[in-house]
């Protein structure tokens, strides 16, 4: 039985992770954390947990937690960290869903993220967790940044083209479109439903946190500097991204090699599907699969990617639970079925 | 020319006040005030605005106001009898959009609306400003309660019916279903994208301040002690309110005599459409038309009455220009073309 | 291990059923048909199974189904009878989503289902599905009438009070919401985004096959006469029903009453849950729950009942896996873990 | 009095044309034809004009629009061209909302719209209906192609940049998102609302009919051959339509000198709105506007062009009123205040 803990479980991101929890009979989840709503159950904010289960939500003791096999971290850039440095070395092991291990120089961190990083020293330990890039790093790695949702369509419909050389590394653009939850569970008017619902908006152009990521996972991954335009939209749908990118062919490529290409590069990957058709989002939604469709176009030159998932499963609580897996030597999709 | 002000236009219903009469050349919009946003241009909040009015949003100062023809108040139940204090007698009419003087009774008020009332010296001057029923009064009217957007839809459904005897008054059972944007432009997480979308939540049992308003409305016309139980539910769409309403028929009743019944009494009003066909939201999205659909039920001796209304346009924006226009003797229509 | 078949696997009833089996490892799914789709991978249809399942659409073939040990029916009505009809006696168990073994009468079958009953003969040995009512004769039952959508809802939301006598059997009135996923997947204007986004409407007033299911199902239970006034309004979501049920209270009852009344009717059924709170439809979307919430309205003296369900899976497919379980003396929830 | 008809009033185009033409007090609509409809009210189609009309939808009879000053064409790709042939010369001018004569070239119409093109003749006479790049030409128009819904976001997104040589002529990537109303009233599987919400698909890629209008249009108004990669995506969203453009910068280029370069070259557009904010669809819906955002992106040499438009106002019956006024000398913005 692998005993767990989950930091932040008020999310939506944690209450995800205590959901795939708590369908397994192989791990039991001892202790839920939310400063915010310490004291109540969690069906209190999740009715949906009602009759599931009886916990109840506490504050973050690191003498509580101490001793579980592995503590998730759903919390706000700036303070997972904060619980990491205060469990690092009391819980066997640590699966962060914030973006504050995922960068490995502080300084970009500091840029994108506006605040200064109180654990730089972990920065060295932490293992970027995409699991069809990092297996075997994950495998033993004690410090796991989850990738972020926006990254980790984006890095997968781009990594088998650029590790290859098939597409330049420069020039590239994402244009992706997601789902609210990835905002998480706030109050604000922009994220109403008055003011989403029936519209569309791009946002952070130019600043947001996970340009960095993309680019600096996918330029170590294919050894060439990877950069990269990265526009997110708002759209009205709950849940799911859909990342379309444009490349510019290195050489010549035909409809047959691309879809090669890919699927010889996720052939041991059971969450990836290519193929050449344009994939959509409601097929994704609520798995933990990453589809991905190609399309080469001659006219321009230019691979066209279209990468799909469900941000808060692979996008987040889903890969969490996959990289789990693979921390505790289990089948990679054990407890991930649709 | 007509020179209006609009007290609390940062909010929907007074931003569509805006919208409504910058369309027209025979008014013009001297002032708008939000004390939480003054100094902002219009298109700030609603960038809709943008290169159409030169308005900057003020704080609420009624020698500044004073001598304007109208002033349309919407603010917050509790706020805006504040405002009709201070500028009572020295503005020509006031059209109030919120609660505070839709109920004659001070002591109902207070039970339903939680706080006590600061003007009941004037309720008696008030005037519920639902054209199809106080036509007349409304034309002299100098302080006109604008019906609230529930109200209106389930008013017009019962109002026939219940003033010709063929239903009873007791039993009447009101289910709405509303849009979001009744609930005005704020931040919460219940009303987050999120939580709203895929989701319907019935609220305020029992409790929701449009019960006494729509009960003594009626028992008001009806000459009958009107009571129904009405249930309000949040659903994910923008605009819009679907009233399905059930009564118990005194006798018998054909489809068709109903349906002369309803056309009848809603011979003269331009904004009440009814048939025997079961309304849609959409169809009176953005206009100031009530939609009204009749079937009688014999088998289980009822009349179900279904009448929709855009809640921004005929159940607040619209129909306070539609009194504005019978308070100023114009034609009713004026302005109001979908 | 348990053979199954699913007969019109490409609706999403039909879809939903696959989807739930391919999660089981004591079940195998050897054959699914669809007429119009013989010969194509279901992920042809459903792209989320791709990779997933080797499956093939197949004609409906009697021959190649007789053996199995369960049979899943997912037709339209009326054609539900004639597969019924041909597979009878020549698989282990039958369990059949739609309507045509809902009714015992095959008169009122006809009236509402507008065409003649093919199989009266079978109508005696068919068992209606609803776990929570007829727990004892669904476990030996070889012809299982799964209750429709709205049924379920209702049905579940009424049954503590009717059978207890606190409400009275006349005078009920239900006013229910569904998702668009409970018109099948099919081709028409009315049921195309555009139609149905931002909008409501009522349909089929007075005339929808459900209610002499509501009906009959609630007089056989309770022994009294049941009449009730059902609504069923389309509105934008995907999936998910809410009713909302006004019954006449038939003396005086409180809130812990009701409650204990209803949470002791459903001790020992696990998918459904009360409370005195306004249900949600999110709650038990993607799960097999109905969740309800009670209200005891004394100024208007009626009980008013909410109950949700996901239309797909307690209103369907789930309820078809929960009637499998117990068919094969399996835990009633096995699989079907949200 | 201008005298108008409509051909092809049932889809969703000729309704807005008929919806913009009914507040009018200078326009009468004389004739208003559908096919497939001939003889219905045009409220037995869309309800929202019960009471407000008592056209009747007819079949196309040249003899009895012959001489109407104005038939605005809403017909199918291949209908259109049929129309216009009949109508040509016996009316005073034509306004095709179709796309039959949007290229001056009938091989690239053949090998986009795969079929032939019937009146080849008339391409010359056809004047491309964009009001700020045409002006001129559309004074003076008897037959006037109305711009596709896409083209007038992309077009105007891109016109003033390339015009003026800021940005390079190749390698341009067009991603839009469209709401689904742009895909007509039609009955189909793929355009039901289950299969919509919640979900994004791209589509077309590589073969949108829309690809050489976008292309053409801008090659001939800059002077350069113009080549860009369009991606249209559906997302649930009943109107509007979201572009964003990266085109590579010529050289340098601040932000503000690219707000001042739009912002002269659409001084005397009274419909196109430039700002450095990112835009948003609500602010234009239901409206004629183009609202426009740019964002110089330094560290990828790009700007970076976002255009929003209503696919069923400036994309289609808004764009057509407003080349009506023009061709009839009257106030660009006549009748389409929001």
């Amino acid at each position: 039985m692998i005993h767990a803990g989950i930091v932040g479980a008020s999310g939506y991101g944690g209450a995800e992770v205590l959901r795939l929890l708590l369908r397994r009979n192989d791990v039991a989840v001892d202790a839920v954390t939310a400063a915010s709503s310490a004291g109540l159950h969690v069906d209190a904010l999740y009715p949906s947990f009602a009759g599931r289960t009886p916990l109840v939500l506490e504050e973050l003791d690191p003498d509580r937690l101490a001793g579980l096999d592995v503590v998730f971290i759903s919390l706000p850039s700036g303070e997972g960290m904060k619980a990491v440095r205060r469990l690092h070395g009391r819980v066997g092991k640590i699966i962060d869903l914030g973006g504050d291990f995922r960068l490995q120089s502080a300084a970009l961190y500091q840029q994108y993220y506006k605040h200064e990083h109180v654990a730089p020293d972990l920065l060295r330990d932490a293992v970027y967790g995409l699991p069809e890039l990092n297996h075997d790093r994950i495998v033993t790695a004690n410090l796991l940044a989850n990738p972020g949702c926006y990254p980790t369509g984006a890095i997968l419909g781009l990594l088998p083209a650029l590790v290859a050389g098939t597409v330049e590394s420069e020039g590239i653009v994402v244009n992706a479109m997601s789902g609210t939850s990835g905002a998480g569970r706030s109050a604000s008017v922009d994220m109403s439903f008055t003011e989403i619902n029936e519209n569309v908006r791009a946002y952070k152009l130019g600043v947001h946190q996970h340009i960095p990521e993309i680019e600096s996972v996918l330029t170590e991954a294919s050894g060439k500097s990877v950069r990269c335009s990265f526009v997110p939209h708002l759209i009205p749908i709950s849940r799911g991204i859909y990342s379309t990118i444009h490349a510019k062919l290195s050489g010549s490529l035909s409809q047959e090699e691309a879809l090669g290409l890919y699927r010889d590069y996720f052939a041991s990957s059971p969450f990836v599907r290519v193929s050449t058709q344009t994939p959509q989002i409601t097929t994704v939604s609520r798995t933990n699969y990453c589809d991905i469709g190609l399309f080469v176009q001659e006219r321009t030159g230019q691979l066209i990617i279209m990468a799909v998932i469900d941000n808060l499963i692979k996008g987040a609580a889903g890969q969490a639970v996959q990289n789990m897996n693979l921390m505790f030597a289990l089948s990679e999709s054990l407890g991930l079925e649709p």
